[in-house]
């Protein structure tokens, strides 16, 4: 009886020995900066450290509704001995005052109002009682700086606001906003190529004869790399002639970052995507054949230090082995680890045994469901990687390390989230 | 002395009411489908119910590289007595079978080719020798369709794939595909009017006067409402004249689903806007005043049934403000809690005791990080509403509810995560 060669891999790597010798092998870098509108940045990655290059706010503001005044002036009042202040003017929101605030005498004032010269505290209104047209009593003492909203107070001059690799959220945009910038650097968003090699694929939306199959690789593929922060490239579909294969990924190299094709590394044994990528330039293919289920044919190549990443046929396998190796390398080239932290786990007890083989690292499937007892997650039962309703009625993947044999019914698990937990 | 009426509100209601009175008196309802490529879906809301029109795949494959054989053929073979099979033809990925299976034939298949006629199951490769140019000999029996992905096994015709109000992810676009679709049906998104007031308030990258402020909140709530899956329209600043913001509002209405205006709630004691927004129709303004901190000023009106919200001038409470209440709207637009599932949240231990009035439900600005003892949540100091920068330094946000009068040092509390926790 003949060995397993069907699939002819030269070795089954561990799935982080084989992220680790690729990112080891090839220098991935991160991408050059560019700068957009401060209004376009949202969840972009932050290209440098910002510092504020001016006081936030700029002016001493009053904080309440109430009366400018130099505090010292307010010590001793009570609301059985007021003391009386001459209102000598008015100041509102967006106004520079003109006047000045001299021994006893008051200003009146709105909230967001810049402080006027010589006062040094705020009364609030509600402290005060209008004597007549232009007199108020003051029924309390305030302490210097009293209700003032200082200059610098939100950010100072030379203070760094931002650190570079930020995940840009609302709340950042509106202090790139405050402290003066309406552009700002952020990392260039990697381009990816992404093509599909079979004969049997058709595209998306057109009628499918019998034997031909719908290619919804690339679809699933280009949106995951736009989860991650990327923009992705079409290079549609390649029928499985060496040539051809080497021609579309020679292209997708030249306008590109990093190629991504899927399906036709190992076609009945003939290896012709491996074999088009080791043509093109060194080093070609770094690791082929990953001790992972699904997404065991992935391959880690380069040219140069362009990375190709080939990802299986099979849907669910492809997905996954995206997960697992082109987020890396895509987070490498935004500086940052967006990928790793961006999904979401939580801890669920599995509600089936799920067998797994030693040695391997098997991504389960599963449905999690809040219960009395809190979260149970149930394996999803047809698991074949070319499933990909499976990955569809699924909301998690649990992950069975090589060194365990598989989970027992009822054992704790994490569960990485494909998709929120409605309540 | 003078009572508390510098905000003049009628009323402090409770967060959770002021919520359910307004759900109550305007009816949102979930906004029209749209008609769009299945490849521009991503993170679109589905609009209806997705029935697959046939099976997927729609023919029986081989799932592995062997032979096509009648089952019943193989009974008795073993290593030391293989049965042999004439090999009569070679069936291809994406080609369609023109030959047939009879007794004790075989073809030579790959994975993912149609299983020929006659055929009902598969001999692995490695459990196979080929003898001389067209025979084989066979190792071990095979069972009725073993090794052969059927017809409809991944989607029957008929089935339902995906409910309406998915959140659709790149796995989704992936069945939709797969089904045929190259279009789908999703709900429109809410266009939201964002206007500013206030006489203070500058356009963000213009050179800023003492005095004045830049515009910081359309930017913010701007993103906000793309984050949530909505369609923000700038409607610009508008000063604290009267006529200039019931003409801007009425602008809103007539081209939004729904208008925001930050600022201006209560500007030194004259409500411009509150009376601006009930001059335009009924049912005007339902809801001022919060008892929430920050977020007091927030109002919550309509006219007709188009939602009207006024949020706080200042950042920080806008922002509070927009998660507690707009998030609701837009979540009813689009017919899905998404909001509320959407934000991800931790458990963490006080680093430092908070104070809190009772009957107020105070938003508590912290940071969160990973010590040997577990998440560890330090308040941010600074907690004025209008200092922005707090909201950037902080990674999360504590609610103290009414009816606790503050948090305890070493206490455990759910942290919502305003930004994703790096290792």
């Amino acid at each position: 009886m003949k060995k397993d060669q069907t699939k002819g891999f030269k070795e089954h790597i561990r799935v982080d020995d084989a992220l680790d010798r690729y990112l080891r092998e090839v220098r991935i870098e991160r991408l050059q900066p560019e700068e957009i509108p401060v209004a376009e940045a949202l969840s972009r990655i932050l290209a440098e450290d910002v510092n504020s290059q001016f006081d936030v706010p700029n002016f001493d503001r009053s904080a309440v509704d109430g009366y400018a005044v130099r505090s010292e002036d307010t010590y001793g009042a009570s609301s059985t001995s007021p003391m009386v202040f001459d209102v000598v003017g008015h100041v509102g929101i967006g106004q520079m005052p003109s006047i000045s605030v001299a021994k006893l005498q008051a200003v009146e004032i709105a909230t967001g109002a810049p402080l006027p010269n010589g006062a040094d505290s705020i009364v609030m209104l509600e402290y005060t009682e209008r004597i007549g047209k232009d007199k108020i009593e003051v029924y309390r003492p305030v302490t210097p700086w009293g209700d003032v909203s200082r200059r610098g107070e939100d950010v100072r001059k030379g203070e760094r606001v931002l650190m570079q690799g930020t995940f840009l959220q609302p709340q950042d945009l509106g202090i790139l906003a405050a402290i003066g910038l309406d552009h700002v650097k952020v990392v260039r968003k990697p381009r990816v190529a992404v093509l599909s090699t079979g004969n049997e694929l058709v595209e998306p939306g057109s009628s499918v004869e019998l034997g031909k199959v719908i290619d919804v690789n690339r679809l699933i593929i280009s949106s995951l790399i736009k989860d991650v922060g990327g923009e992705p490239m079409d290079f549609g579909i390649v029928r499985d002639v060496t040539s051809d294969i080497v021609k579309r990924i020679s292209e997708g190299l030249r306008s590109s970052d990093m190629v991504l094709i899927s399906g036709g590394t190992s076609v009945g044994g003939r290896d012709l995507v491996p074999d088009a990528v080791n043509s093109l330039g060194k080093p070609g293919i770094i690791v082929h054949g990953i001790s992972m289920r699904p997404g065991k044919p992935t391959a880690l190549a380069a040219v140069g230090d362009k990375p190709v990443i080939l990802l299986p046929g099979y849907p669910v396998a492809a997905l996954i082995a995206f997960n697992t190796f082109v987020q890396a390398v895509i987070d490498r080239m935004l500086g940052t680890s967006l990928g790793k932290v961006s999904r979401q786990t939580i801890r669920a007890k599995m509600l089936r045994r799920v067998p797994s083989r030693s040695g391997i690292r098997d991504y389960v499937r599963v449905l999690v469901t809040k219960t009395e007892i809190g979260y149970v997650a149930e394996p999803i039962r047809i698991t074949g990687a070319g499933i990909i309703s499976s990955m569809v009625k699924a909301n998690g993947l649990v992950v069975i390390p090589e060194e365990v044999e598989g989970l027992e019914k009822g054992e704790e698990v994490e569960v990485t989230l494909l998709r929120s937990l409605h309540e």
